[in-house]
């Protein structure tokens, strides 16, 4: 995995983490930007087909999911924070087919909620926002969006930052 | 792949199904029973596991989309019917974290849709159906809930049965 030098440590870090996951590393899940808040990850459309040529339904949820995941993760390791970040619940809609490699991108559904994060990790050791994601193809159509919570826990009640 | 000799052709042909899916089969999906309008799924939690040791989420969502999916591709094979089947919706709710092989089950919502189903398939060549699907810990707790709605469309307007 050549990762691009202009990554630093965090974004690197995320990169090695979907890696180390056998599911995430089978779907060949992989950082395209992070800028502004939003995370994008791709995926090719071989490793995620499905009986009917396009990608599975489980793989476009499941970028999805790791690119909101990701967002908080970022969110919380660019504030000094490290923390189990799991998702608990997510509303998706598959609005058109895609027969091309897998793009998805993610970001908080309120601005203000990547601040409000942060300081509840703080102050409390635990945290939940809500975030958005969608599959969007090369032409601009939009072929599934996400919405889900999820919910942050400093590791082992330590918190720095 | 051992396939038990109790299954009929369309059971088989369902795991095969799933095995050629290259997402699928990396998340090693299996099927463990098919009986009464439920069809239950497994996967080991080796290739699905995350960062913290438990399911990955993704492939919780993926293995219920999968036994979903399957109930309608199986009620629409044994009526005679061959439909191309898409997830259109999905609502997904985590409730405990999965520390084992992963196991979900699925029928449809309502015990008459899947007459409504075959029967709207037959007349129109598209017919629509909401499903539910569980994954319960092997001591009964319940850990993620699924509920979608999956759309049919009758392959190249043939329809036999």
């Amino acid at each position: 995995m050549n990762m691009p030098t202009s990554w630093g440590p965090t974004l690197q870090s995320l990169q090695q983490s979907l890696l180390a996951m056998p599911p995430v590393a089978a779907l060949q899940v992989h950082i395209l930007g992070w800028q502004d808040g939003r995370l994008q990850l791709g995926a090719p459309l071989a490793a995620n087909v499905n009986d009917k040529g396009c990608a599975f339904g489980g793989s476009l949820s499941a970028l999805m999911t790791l690119a909101a995941w990701g967002v908080v993760t970022l969110t919380l390791a660019e504030a000094g924070h490290t923390a189990d970040v799991f998702v608990a619940d997510m509303q998706v809609r598959y609005l058109a087919p895609v027969f091309e490699d897998l793009q998805a991108q993610a970001g908080f559904e309120e601005p203000a909620a990547a601040t409000a994060l942060v300081e509840a990790l703080r102050q409390r050791g635990r945290a939940s926002a809500r975030l958005q994601a969608q599959v969007a193809l090369q032409d601009g159509t939009l072929a599934a969006t996400f919405t889900g919570r999820f919910v942050a826990i400093a590791q082992g009640g330590a918190q720095s930052g």
